[in-house]
């Protein structure tokens, strides 16, 4: 089944769950959708961003996708399941992936979750490693600040360091062993909350687990692209939508990517 | 004419012009927009700006508002002067009042302006600078993490002091003697602001000068509510409308204005 695979996220976060699915899919073509013009979804209301995930997924649903990616906390944590069961193709969430992933490395049965006020409130990590491992203890944390931290490239700095201090204290005094970066920015940081957390913590990418998962449904499901086969594999092509101009976009996503990004278009979503 | 004032701001930043405001006129009436759904406009397209600007000023109107005050920068600096004059009312932003009163303050003729990355490219406080004195030099400089520092009230912190010496160091370098903040969060940081510039440099809140500037303009115009000549002055009433859910902007808010904010009502913006 040679259609794209779309992933779209409210900005550039979900570029790192991209990255994660170039390195595991290569050959597959990727239709990626940044809301930028509305971003942040992370402190918006129920009801604005299941409106804006709806939009999104039939926006992406325009490219023939075969399967999405909602690389989204924040939607992801509260609206997809409302939704998902609307559409006719598999779409997958960054959520479900990450808490598993979590729930298999535990030794201790204490798992910390860190994400935005909208991912935090709504509980999702929590209530996923409940539905499988009641037992669990789970601790979870809005770091309000990584988000622009992570945005602005301001990372190997003394101040962010000191922010991530601030944040993961209760996290370190909660002595959890494992903790699930529950928003794409997150892994710009990884070195910083590895260095506060310590050897003793194994931290949970959740861009990472959902690639894997990806990976693996459209294994299951006989959908990977037939180029797959090929020796070499060649390279699937790679699209990039946003909602804004691109400048920023541009320029932040080669950060995130870490390679340059061209081909960025710009699409009025309200129109979805 | 008893009419209300109306303020406009893409968020909770406009709440520092708005307490200006009160205290400068305090038996007025005012009508306050925070479009906290679609925030921040900083960062955001001309188009999208402008379009916002537009819906924002409708909706006020729709209160029978006397004056407008846009109290947001970024719109302030890419979208008022295009339309404005499209009005019968007085509408003013907040670049002008600020730039003037730099203008009046300087004795070295080296002015800074600090702000969203949207308000400094739009080089707005230069220009109007520039078209009363061409002889006054400017260095404009964007200082993106000051406004989820302040939303956060993270002030009182290191961290935050370590990034502000990293963002003003140039200012610091280029010799000014005023810094205008052209951002209605950062006079949240203007302790933390002025430890870093020193005594030297004055700093110029553009909130406080556009505040004055609207009771110059109603005095003017005779259009100061008649509640005024009452001794004692009564209290006009303030009324708080966004576009999303009003929790985050109710918490925020009360740090802005330094006191309890109620009766705040949710408004879809879009369909304005």
């Amino acid at each position: 089944m040679n259609n794209p695979i779309g992933i779209f996220d409210s900005g550039v976060g979900g570029l790192t769950v991209a990255r994660e699915v170039f390195k595991l899919l290569p050959q597959e073509d990727v239709v990626y959708f940044g809301d930028v013009g509305r971003y942040p979804y992370g402190g918006r209301s129920k009801d604005i961003i299941t409106k804006f995930t709806n939009q999104d997924i039939l926006f992406l649903l325009e490219h023939k996708v075969k399967f999405i990616i909602c690389a989204c906390n924040s939607a992801s944590s509260v609206a997809l399941d409302d939704i998902s069961g609307n559409y006719e193709i598999p779409i997958i969430g960054v959520i479900k992936p990450g808490a598993i992933a979590a729930i298999e490395k535990t030794r201790n049965d204490r798992i910390g979750v860190i994400g935005t006020v909208a991912t935090i409130n709504s509980n999702a990590y929590a209530r996923i490693i409940h539905k499988e491992r009641p037992d669990i203890k789970v601790f979870s944390l809005a770091c309000p600040l990584f988000v622009p931290l992570a945005e602005e490239g301001y990372i190997e700095k003394k101040a962010t360091y000191l922010i991530a201090q601030d944040y993961l204290q209760t996290m370190r005094d909660v002595n959890i062993d494992t903790l699930i970066l529950g928003c794409t920015h997150y892994p710009l940081l990884k070195n910083v909350i590895e260095d506060v957390m310590g050897d003793s913590v194994t931290l949970i990418d959740s861009g990472e687990e959902t690639a894997r998962e990806a990976y693996k449904i459209l294994m299951e499901k006989s959908m990977i692209n037939s180029a797959a086969s090929q020796q070499p594999v060649p390279e699937g092509e790679h699209k990039f939508f946003v909602s804004d101009v691109p400048e920023k976009f541009t320029q932040v996503a080669s950060r995130f990517l870490g390679r340059p990004v061209d081909r960025v278009t710009r699409v009025d979503i309200s129109g979805y």
